[in-house]
């Protein structure tokens, strides 16, 4: 698949950490494929996860009244985003498949790219009602959350403690990337690499690697409540 | 029910707008009837979303690699976080309720929120396996999630295009709350308060003071898959 272009969304403090491992696999396999990948290694860059007045260059729409939502999509309009998030919204109108890859915190990707989420898929840009789901603006791009847990996949289960682990992927993967038009691959989660040997570690490494030779010839999931819910 | 502690974690970036409203009713009610409230406004604290390295005072546990969770559990346990951190887990230690105030940003909490959770309930304060869920370290506290929505109360039902508004609260009542013990009432949703009437916004306000009139007798709600799922 040469000539491809993806977009790692990476979130982990650490370089040596299986997230970073996971992240770099996926550089190196789909390089090797000819794709051209690009990462925003959100801290690394610093990326500011709070949604406020900076994000906006010059005036405001409206001065009197603050309301993020409508600023940034005026802003989006005339040219006056932050340039953080220009920057950001080039790699996404760019890529053909965007990759999130983060521990899991709490139920949720952590702050650090919620904020990516909140400040990047501005209105006008990734989605402009009624141009949501199926008509999203991102349509024909895909997306995959690829995550590490604390829990076991048995405490993610339907009767286990937390509950089914597609309960949790319902925000993220229906209520952003689908809301956008972005059409999702199958998730891939490593449960509880902290309490696995180093050689499951590698194995979980091995897996990953093994996916991505064929990803492009995966079909998207079908993202409705019977996928998350049944 | 004087003398009550209520910690109202808020995150709107203008004090005008319905949430600033909503968050100035509850400080009001709640101080008539005698309670103590205390508002984190993080927006205006500019408080810190990302989990880093600036957490921790001092040396790390681990310095050859950087794992956050464990990184903070141990500084919790020397007394090493950054102040910040000490002083929002001093309020919710005092707090009898957590009341959350906030915009839902793509089916969950704006990122500056969901970094309070990602740092301030570190393990050892608010959790600590296997003391969670029913037996969480937070336990005997209550919580309540109040937000307001873009999209329409009809889009958020289980035939509606964003499904049920259930299935949002999962994540962020039982992952998160649940996980610490605290027990969940009911949650507060003012539906698409962009597209009403002032008069309707000012409805919004009023049916909120009347409900905190009597939040004090109210019973928990069965955080359990039933609830959200059924």
């Amino acid at each position: 698949m040469a000539g491809r272009k993806v977009l790692i969304i990476y979130a982990h403090q650490e370089p040596k950490s299986l997230n970073g491992s996971l992240k770099n696999v996926a550089v190196e396999e789909l390089g090797k494929q000819g794709c051209s990948v690009t990462v925003s290694d959100l801290y690394a860059m610093q990326f500011e996860p709070r949604a406020t007045r900076n994000d906006i260059v010059g005036c405001l729409h409206n001065s009197e009244e603050f309301n993020y939502g409508v600023e940034a999509r005026e802003a989006y309009k005339r040219g006056d985003l932050s340039d953080d998030l220009i920057e950001e919204q080039k790699k996404v109108q760019e890529a053909d498949l965007l990759i999130f890859q983060f521990p899991l915190y709490w139920f949720s990707m952590p702050a650090i790219m919620k904020g990516w989420m909140d400040r990047v898929l501005v209105e006008g840009f990734a989605h402009k009602f009624p141009d949501c789901y199926s008509s999203g603006l991102l349509k024909n791009k895909l997306a995959l959350f690829s995550f590490t847990t604390g829990g076991s996949k048995e405490m993610y289960t339907k009767g286990g403690i937390s509950g089914d682990i597609r309960y949790i992927l319902w925000p993220m993967q229906h209520g952003i990337m689908h809301y956008c038009g972005v059409k999702v691959l199958a998730p891939h989660i490593c449960f509880a690499p902290e309490y696995v040997s180093e050689e499951n570690r590698k194995e979980m490494l091995l897996v990953w690697a093994q996916r991505l030779k064929t990803l492009w010839k995966e079909e998207p999931i079908n993202c409705s409540p019977e996928w998350y819910f049944k």
